[in-house]
């Protein structure tokens, strides 16, 4: 047993970081890696574990649907370990609009209801669509413009998850109409009429 | 239009592999990154869904507990998004025996039922335990020794994801005792007794 | 000299594969990592060389503006080198759309001319926009919506680079109008107008 | 050469970070990606040479056997280099225990006697075994189980190397028996006897 | 409404870091990954914009050229974005000598004037050399020797980008000659004759 | 046991890639992430095992020293693990001259004798030069300049490892003088004397 004592002594004696996790210090600088490692010795099993996702979103807004995120931000134990989750609920005729995650894939698994879902590939604009039921698993490829719509009739809910703890996430019409992006670079560059964007950046809370 | 059109037949006219995604030619030989790209002319929304999620899987068996797989090898779509999925199914008392995943992380959320879970740390041997209930969510980082009971009174249901298309699992009973591997090789590197190692063999199917 | 002749004739003798480079094969089947290595011994200098980039752009069409990429599939050379480049031809008063790359970071440099660029972060839609003037670069981080405008009153020519030989390209109008996405499903997802949508997919050869 | 001082001032002059290399501050906190870079003014040479190597490790315990670490623990040049290496030493039938590396591949070199060393693929749970002598070489790929035994008669010598800085090391008697994982868990998740248990607990340490 | 508003607190409130970007705090410790992220809200349109590339670089000196880097540390916006730029500019006979990038490719793109560029393959030490002419770009793969030398009239000027925000430059010259690297392990191990050392040591400063 | 036999048919039944590892096909063609994988069916123990380093290299050479390569092209189960070995013999005065792995940094073990090792890093060309004895461990990192010269009075011998199961390997020597790369362009872009340039190029049989 000396051997093991020693060994183990050796190998992770005065060290904050571990091969085997990186509980993340947000509150600290991150980096293009994530964030720092909380002392191990400081790690307990609720840091690996987030609660968050049993309760459904509140989805009494305009776009009657709702995203809880379990992202690294959310919950620090999937720093540094390529992946995350979220929560999506869906009331009848709800949708999660048009968007990107700049950085990660996305697997969607439908646990309640029914959900139209698709995605917009870059190559030559194919549309890839699909209704899906309970049960049913899609793939939204990194980057890639893609959106998700209750078309049942009960609430739908969907556990996605990611191919990093970070994913991003951008909603075009936020980006195109919540900031003071003027319009003239906004119409400008695409094409879309200036009612149109008026009319939209009013919704959304955007100016210029 | 005629950049476009131009453009988009210059990128794109000649090729099977596409930035957007890569959806694996099961058939073909393997590589490290993963599978070969089927053409994107014959590829479908099909190729991004998968129903196999679904459905139970079958817990009548010694383990009471089933794994429904939608690995790369399951759900083409997935190759080289660095993701994929899994069902997991206990019923009361079922078990996913201790093993890990070689190449990835995972997060699991829970369902329906009551799980409780943990994974051992390599730093001090640590055991992170926690019981989880609906809608709680877990996370094991990569390469370390986890599994999942159901100590409650009804099937429990969890859907995992992971951070790679090809994730592996090596259930250690399995790795141990389901193989040729002589039992006295195994004695002398687990210090596991003679009796126990010949009892898990039998019921494993092991030999040697 | 024995050596030398004996270590290199061990390294390389019977391989397609080595680490210095990987010319493309386009032909054959892509796979995650990119494309498959033409044999070293096929090789040539032009296939390091790239001569399409010399020559402006037709910018008579729509946008005033045209893209000549040097991406892998035009430039086979760049395969499994994490990078690539392309040219930006902008007449006065050109634009080059709001797009993404799915994969890949931008640096732009401008060879002439002046151009207005910006983009926009997930992180509270924040807008970064600059006119840049020849000479000057500036940095698209990967996967954001971005533009470019020539505001000038002559041509204006950029080189751009990018962090993968294969980036992808997602022009947000090609990939709401451009295709047989449904006017039903786009306008529930993006909150256009009926009459936006239509008036561009009838411009953009859309349908449905 | 006015040329080369002002490009090697403007090149490095206000930077703790080099591309060349980043010798690991092990006090400060680690992150995903390694440890924090010491300033390279205060490198020497003596931070890229490890001489722990070179001394035989202690065989005089159970296992008649000790690992040597060169980790980034004890050697931080290797930080952010992607390897690491140790020193294994076995007496005559002494062994190293069934383990894995959470984060790395390895590779061994006999230096001097005769090793039986086997990893386990967790595909149909095939047994790779051999018995090696000096100057072979074996390699275990990411994430396995494996062992190394002297079944010699001379003291066995081996240097490894890990693909990995901080390779981690879960030894699976430890990760069972040293520590308080509860015996009802352990024999549920592992149908390991519970005589069998609580024999190796007591040997190793373990409680519950 | 309601949901943005949740959402967006909930994803960015309390953070330094974003998926999105990562500019640099070059004051700070580095780490394998890169330099600790600036906080977003410090960060402006400018920290993404370099003006620096617009001069030419002063080529009086004793290669006739000058590299203007916009690398990390110049340019610390494309910290963690996996690419960088620089200016080349070579007076007629201007050499850019023998060198590599420890850990980047290259491409090269010319905007003035002719450049003969080369670089030498480990394979068979093949070399690859082509005399380049105004729009002509050219790849050189990473950790590769290579030089760019201008065989024109004119003054030539050439943007070049790496696959890494921090590429490194190892000049051969310099790191023979302009060092205290002794004279006799210099000559033993580059077989280069003493009188060739001493001189190249005078002119480049270096001593030993 | 029914889950098992159904779990294993359903994760591996059709598939030669798996995410254990990939033992390389290395007649057919690589690709920028290695060789194309055997069928596991067709792998036996011995693909893991190298023999080649337990011979001694022949030194009866100008430099009298050998280089005995582990790489992936001989070891072909160690693509896509992210690491190979190879074994140094230096008989006294032997010298491996100065060289780069454009893909890898390396860990180097003295198994026998006294070798003085050095690297040259970019930053300000600082060198770094010990004189190891048996059992020391020296690091190079990834892409620069070092050499290793036997400078004891025995027979030195090393095992060497790298980051990746390819790692190049460029002799600058060779990369100068053992090829067709002209003259004129070599002294322009060294500053070499022609008389030194000639006479290296007949000993190494370059033309040119």
């Amino acid at each position: 047993m000396l051997l093991f004592v020693c060994l183990f002594a050796l190998l992770f004696s005065s060290s904050s970081h571990a091969a085997d996790f990186c509980v993340a210090k947000l509150k600290g600088a991150g980096n293009p890696a994530g964030y720092a490692c909380r002392m191990p010795s400081k790690v307990t099993v609720d840091d690996f574990v987030f609660t968050g996702l049993g309760v459904a979103g509140n989805t009494t807004n305009i776009i009657s649907a709702a995203v809880t995120p379990a992202f690294v931000q959310q919950f620090p134990g999937v720093n540094g370990l390529g992946l995350s989750m979220a929560r999506l609920d869906l009331a009848p005729a709800g949708v999660i609009p048009m968007h990107t995650h700049p950085g990660a894939s996305e697997v969607l698994f439908v646990v309640q209801g029914k959900i139209t879902a698709g995605f917009i590939s870059s190559l030559a604009n194919t549309v890839y669509v699909k209704t899906l039921k309970k049960g049913d698993v899609m793939v939204f490829p990194r980057g890639l413009l893609h959106f998700q719509i209750n078309d049942g009739e009960i609430n739908a809910v969907a556990v996605v998850s990611f191919s990093d703890p970070d994913p991003g996430l951008q909603i075009t019409d936020f980006a195109f109409f919540a900031n003071n992006l003027s319009s003239e670079l906004l119409e400008k560059s695409t094409f879309l009429d200036d009612a149109q964007v008026k009319k939209l950046k009013k919704v959304l809370g955007g100016t210029g």
